[in-house]
């Protein structure tokens, strides 16, 4: 059934990537007062087409999508929906914007695709592990605090204190990376980065990253340490090993 | 002769990422002290490349690369080469790094290639016109300030003066976006975002990026307005028309 599921998730993202492609680059910085922008319409369409296949196949699954809201479902299963996660990025012709698609039970997030619909590549996270592009993928280890690198998408979305809190991690990793929305997640997933540490994020920026990072034998939580669930408050912290997410998080909060 | 040199310097890109492309996502994160990065490596490895074509079919040519450092030339015609231009992105496994060619005469760009080999983009600018992957692409016009999208790569390469500048541009505009190096000027140059301001940058950050910019129909200089030039100070500012410009200027400069 898992495996089912997964493949049908899999074709979500096909699904809203087709819905989304021709608005990507066509005037999308143009903005019709008059009209919605193309951002919407194709955030909005995508979603619209997703939904659609989910109650066809799935008319009892609960859906949570950024652009029309909740439905109600059985209060077992769950879809949570992002067509476009990096809105801006998108507008301004960037191609690492990401269709966010997360399958949870009982609350849980236990599928899910970070698909990058321009740039071909899709990571899938379930309880057997992460793959990209189907082939499995690892966080990586052996990378001490001090050599890490740490993404996050824009500094100026945090608040003050949320400032101060990031700024004694960036103080002790050697690299610091902006401006990439959930991009970053699919880096620390492969492999590639160590630490992503954000705010503000909402249920439907994060449900699908869990399983992404989980499955490839990453760490993520909120900022005490807590799971990210559909009630948790915004802020996230995903790690490629339990070491550097024990420091961050004793960083982030020290007084 | 310029469209001969043109295709020469595209197949100079071609080479360039050639010699890359196997180091990108290969443990380029974990560094072995005792060698040279695998970064070092195919930097240096695909300038090597580079100047060896470049001296086989122009021995009279001036060479300023970023690697490998100056080869004085007839002192009319020089190429400036950066192979990969956002090492930190293609460090963390992010394939928006390019590779920067340019082909100076009488110390004027006068041809530039950004290439964005794992992405298979390439902009390529000259007095004919930029093109992107082969077809003539502009800047967009009839954003106004309050509208405009502005790019930087890293707010914390700014001193605190520059930061002051750049807030003041900041302050006025719709959209930042980080974390892009090169390829911000090549949305820019596709008319997707209306302003890039960056300071710090060598003349091999910059000087393929005048052409691109300048044959799209945009303006590039620095930031007291001054030509892109082998002597320039580094700060760099590209907008889409001479209004934005104009304004962004008057922002930077004013105390």
């Amino acid at each position: 059934m898992s495996a089912d599921i997964q493949k049908f998730a899999e074709g979500l993202a096909d699904r809203a990537g087709a819905v989304i492609k021709p608005y990507f680059r066509h005037n999308v910085g143009v903005i019709d007062k008059a009209d919605d922008s193309p951002v919407t319409i194709a955030d909005r369409n995508a979603e619209t087409a997703i939904r659609d296949l989910i109650e066809e196949r799935f008319p009892e699954h609960g859906i949570f999508g950024e652009e029309h809201g909740v439905k109600e479902g059985n209060g077992i299963h769950m879809w949570v929906l992002d067509p476009i996660d990096g809105t801006r990025s998108f507008i301004c012709g960037a191609p690492w914007f990401g269709t966010l698609i997360a399958y949870l039970e009982n609350q849980e997030p236990v599928i899910g695709v970070l698909d990058v619909p321009m740039m071909g590549e899709r990571w899938v996270g379930s309880a057997e592990g992460t793959t990209y592009n189907g082939e499995f993928c690892q966080v990586r280890s052996g990378v001490v605090f001090e050599e890490a690198s740490l993404f996050t998408t824009d500094y100026d979305l945090f608040d003050d204190d949320q400032k101060a809190a990031f700024d004694r991690v960036k103080s002790q990793v050697k690299c610091i990376r902006y401006g990439t929305d959930c991009y970053a997640y699919a880096l620390l997933a492969s492999g590639h980065i160590d630490l992503v540490i954000e705010a503000g994020l909402k249920p439907y920026d994060a449900m699908a990253l869990v399983p992404v990072i989980k499955g490839a034998g990453g760490i993520v939580t909120g900022w005490n340490g807590e799971d990210v669930d559909l009630e948790w408050d915004g802020r996230i912290i995903a790690a490629a090993t339990i070491e550097l997410h024990e420091k961050a998080l004793s960083l982030l909060n020290q007084y």
